[in-house]
């Protein structure tokens, strides 16, 4: 694990299951929203801050390969590095696995854009996230 | 508008806002899999249906790019059509509009993989759903 | 129906149904949210027209009966009602039908109170509100 | 502590929160949901060993007093304890509370019912459920 790679451990709930017992697809995009988080406040970089600064980070692209059914009861491991940084958005790779096995459950790549959250226009990455991609 | 397309109208509820005053990027996802159902539904594989089979399909891959914002109260189209279909597999466009303006909000290439219920194992896509991608 | 009560009518979508086949029961909870809304919405109330004077709306209060289970693809009818005013609250009850059969699937009793945005502490019920109980 | 309350801790995910900075109200139902979960799962009576005896719970009432807001990143604590046994029908307590200040956030009684998979039919409470009331 790269020293800027944060890894949130969570378990799955029951009402995070869909009608064919296992994880829903969109949850698992859920799961990616709070592994960014955790990779952001690594860097002190939590909501309340950045929002502070008057800047919210907004997706833009996701690519998301289901590799694994997860279950109720679980635990996932949700990684998040710094993969590029542009001028108002940057790129992190993600990878949700399976505690127990190790076994990859989903990797995604994922595009994010920083907007002024009165504009809602792309501004440039505030320094504290900027830090984060080395 | 294809024969096979199928478009599915929505009004953008308030528990699918976030914190940033917008629909959630986990949200558009679950109104994906709304839209795929709809489509599903006009040949008449319902849910119910292909699990009568002993079919359910489940998505492997997710390509998404999120254009534009969405509020509480916006109507929202949802469009799924053909795109290629494989042995255990297919793969469908998505895209979601806004009513009003006719606004690309986003747009997907979704692989979806049928398996069995039992086995959850990839099996042939059933006839009814073939038939989709004419 | 009385002049001041709404009525939101909702398919149940397939990410709404559980493990169990059913609507899940925190679902539930949410369609009563959106037909509060649209209670809110026929007096002019919407959430932006609140948010602009300052307020919000929250729960403190719900009494809930499930009645009867409800499946994807299920046409359903939200009524909300005004039950009473308080100076920085208010009850409104609140049914689900079943809009092809008029079974009851739920009813609820809900106390709201308005509070400012920032204090976070109780306001006054404006009187754009406090006009829906007549 | 009785012996048999259960305790589960969880932290307050960014997509749990709503557009008014708290968590919405539907959610304190599914974490209500997740603490009953852990409160069967102590005694062994986790959803696949229910579901095996043909046997599902299912909520018929909901009595719930929101008491305090509950931001992203908070650590919560859902207790649940037993109440009241009933032949095809249970009640339990349960209470949300901020582990950091030990502040209630929220309390319950919830109302289950038991019943067949297939038939949808009340049926006795399990033996392995039944013993968590003493």
């Amino acid at each position: 694990m790269s020293q800027l790679e944060s890894i949130l451990e969570i378990v799955v709930r029951s009402t995070e299951i869909d009608v064919n017992g296992h994880v829903n697809n969109a949850k698992y995009v859920e799961y990616l929203e709070w592994g960014r988080e955790a990779f952001y406040e690594q860097a002190g970089a939590d909501y309340a801050t950045l929002e502070g600064q008057g800047v919210i980070t907004v997706t833009v692209n996701l690519t998301l390969n289901y590799r694994r059914e997860c279950c109720q009861g679980e635990v996932l491991t949700i990684s998040t590095r710094p993969e590029r940084l542009g001028r108002t958005s940057f790129v992190v790779r993600q990878e949700i696995k399976k505690a127990a096995s190790g076994e990859l459950a989903a990797d995604a790549t994922v595009t994010m854009v920083t907007i002024d959250v009165q504009t809602r226009r792309p501004v440039p990455v505030p320094k504290i996230l900027a830090e984060l991609f080395g």
